[in-house]
This record gives structure tokens, sequence and C-alpha cells, in this order.
């Protein structure tokens, strides 16, 4: 059982007994060695992330890792040939489903996921996803809108959005879905600098049909009207 | 308890003795009609996707209907005001993070969802955003890519990311993630024509720097190869 310390604390209850190796934030790369190397002697062993594994998480850095250090892996399933490692990705609720459902339904049409964190992402990239998500009018969602080196990236990502959509387009804001410090607010684009976020916030960008209707973000599904919902 | 049947009889053995609104598809706006018959009549109501509810999927619609019926709605939790009808969207795993997970780890960067589904989206909204999103080296997760109408939805999104991408870019095809007729296979761009598909399919574009390992799909998370991964 491996996992950043606030994850695996999360679950503790759960895992009494286990053998737990819990290593702080930016250790991911010691995090999964440790567990290959448990692995690789023959103990069973689960990798923790909060959400989703696959969705800006754990799961890629450990076939990532597979791959660098030659171990020959198969799915799990797959057990035919038992020299090789078996390997299963569970899944999970990724933030961006937790935080709409909490929001109400502002991912009902096509969405682009943008992470803001230039920490392994060249800005230049990151600038350019925005900018084609905002003009093809996806929904946006905006994963790490702030890091601790720097503070501007989402007052540079609204920037960008305001050039295609206005000032008025519905904008979700979610802390901590779930869990104890949860935060959820509705605000709009052109506000969407004075929104308080942190580490853990997830912000949802409307697009140019993304309504309010009391309290509730809605990106409605049809763009030509095509039911007629009222008489039903 | 409202549904289209084939998720209702899906979870059949959890809701016995429960009142049953199941209708066929593409009858959402009555099944989302009668619930609320329901829930306004006093009825605590239920209604079941597959899936998460919130993406592509009937949170939207219930939302979109509540303000074209005036019906006044507070989030659950909100109970203070008894004359609002109380909404809650429970999240689920959405089909995007079913499918990644059985192919490895396709969505660890940044991932557009777009449904090729033409029902109720002009075909050159859904083009424009296949464009931007291969433009700007999203990995592309694909909804909907065979309707009934339309068999070659798919080739022509392919003939559109062609333009930007690599045919032997990494595609991975998830039809029935997790149920009885699961069908998971990897291919490549340039073959995706070939892919068999129907409408539980989900089909997962990897970006520039996608690769597939002894079976696995994955997307790395550093452009920069900022981690000495092999050493540690």
């Amino acid at each position: 059982m491996a996992g950043y310390t606030t994850y695996i604390d999360l679950i503790r209850p759960l895992i009494a007994g286990k053998q737990i190796v819990s290593t702080a934030m930016k250790k991911e790369v010691d995090r999964v060695s440790a567990a290959l190397d448990l692995a690789l002697a023959g103990t069973a062993c689960a990798i923790v992330s909060s959400g989703d594994p696959g969705v800006y998480a754990m799961a890629g850095l450990v076939l990532e890792m597979c791959r660098e250090r030659d171990i020959v892996i198969a799915a799990d399933g797959n057990g035919e040939d038992s020299n090789r490692l078996l390997i299963e990705v569970v899944p999970g609720i990724p933030a961006l489903c937790a935080g709409a459902s909490l929001l109400g339904a502002p991912l009902t049409h096509d969405f682009a996921a943008v992470s803001l964190s230039d920490l392994l992402t060249p800005w230049e990239v990151i600038q350019a996803r925005l900018e084609a998500a905002a003009t093809a009018d996806f929904v946006i969602v905006i994963y790490n809108p702030k890091s601790r080196r720097r503070a501007d990236h989402l007052t540079r990502a609204q920037q960008i959005i305001l050039k295609h959509r206005g000032p008025d387009t519905p904008v979700g804001v979610v802390t901590g879905a779930m869990r104890d410090n949860q935060r959820v607010s509705l605000t709009r684009l052109g506000d969407l600098h004075e929104a308080e976020v942190d580490m853990q916030t997830t912000v949802f960008i409307g697009n140019s049909s993304t309504f309010n209707y009391d309290g509730f973000m809605v990106t409605p599904r049809g763009y030509a009207g095509k039911y007629d919902i009222k008489k039903s």
C-alpha cells in the first residue's frame, strides 16, 4: 500500500495491518519505485490516488516506470505468463465528476480538461490548449489552478478565455469536493480572478450555452432546442 | 426510480419493491417528466444513468426541465426552504475513466471529450472541436462514435485528426466497459476506420507523446523528461 500521506490518512481505518509506504507530495517517483520493488519481490501492492488514478494521477507514472525499468507487465486477468508483473488500474470518480455533481450539470456537453501546472508542461503548450478549447466552445475544466510557485496562472487563463467568451459566462469553483473542507461557489468569468482557489480546487468554465438556474450550473445538451421540453 | 430500460435491468435486483418508470432510449424527456411529476407529488425519486450522470447524461436534462417548467429547486442539504424541490446529483465513474483504466493510462495529461452524435449538435460544431483538440495536442476521447443513422462519423473524425497526428498514434477502443460484453483493443490512428465500434464504444486517441508498452496505452505526464525515473 503506497500513497501520498494525505490520501493514506483518508483511508487509514481501512488499511489497518497492511504494510504502508507513505511519502510526501512531489515524491511520486520514490513512492512508485518502492511499490514496484515490493511487487517484484512478490508482494501484492496497491498505489492509492484521490479521485481517478488515471486522470492527472499515478497510473501513468507506474506504467512509465515499468517501461523505463524494463519490467515485463501484463493486464491483471491475463495471468497466463507468470513471469509478467500483473497490473490493474481501478477506476474512480475523478474530481471533474465530483465537482460537477456539486455544481449541477456543467459537463453535459463536450469538455476539455486542462492543467495549469507548468511543472512538467511548458506554459506555451498550456496557453495553446486554453486558446483552442475556448475557440471551439468546449466547457473547460481547469485542474491545478494555483501552484506554490505562481499565483497568476488562473488570471492568465481567464484573460485567454475572455477573448472568446463573455464576462457573464457561468463559472463554478469547487475545492475539496466530498471532503471536510468542501467549498462550492458559482461566479462569472469576468470575476474569476477574485475566486479563492488552492491546490485542491477544480474550476469549471461554461460554454456559450451554459446557464445558472436556482444556484445550479447547467450546460444544456442540445444546441438546436430540438426537444420540446416545456410541453412534455 | 426512473431510467432507460437497459440500465434499470442492470440494477433490478437492487431495486426490488420500488416503483419503477422504465422507458426506451430516446424517451429521455418522458422519463424525466414522469420522475419530476412523482417528485412534485412528494415521492423521493431517483433517475438512473450509466457511468456518471453528468457526463453526456441525464443530470443536465433534469435541471433544464426544471427551469422550463418553472420548478423552484435547491441543492439537497439546503433543506431550509421546504417549498423547493431538492435535487442531488450523485457522481459516478464515467465511461472515459472506466475505459481508460482498461487500456492503461491514456488520460494522464490534458484531454478533450467530444461526442460525434449530431442529433442535437450540428456536425460543423463537432468538426471544429475535433480540429481544435487535434491542433492543441489534446488526448481526445470520442463518445458516440457510431449512430444508427450515420456510420461514417468516426472515419470523418479520423481524417480530421490525421491532419495533425501521425498514423502510428496509439488509439484505444473500449466497448461495454465493465459489462458482460466488454471488448478492449489497441490500434493506431491510421487503422481506426477498421475498428469495430457501436453505441457503447468509447475511443481514446493519444496525443503526440502517447505510447504503447506491453499492451498498455500510456500518456506520459511530463513533456520535458523532467523526472529521472530510470535511476530511481
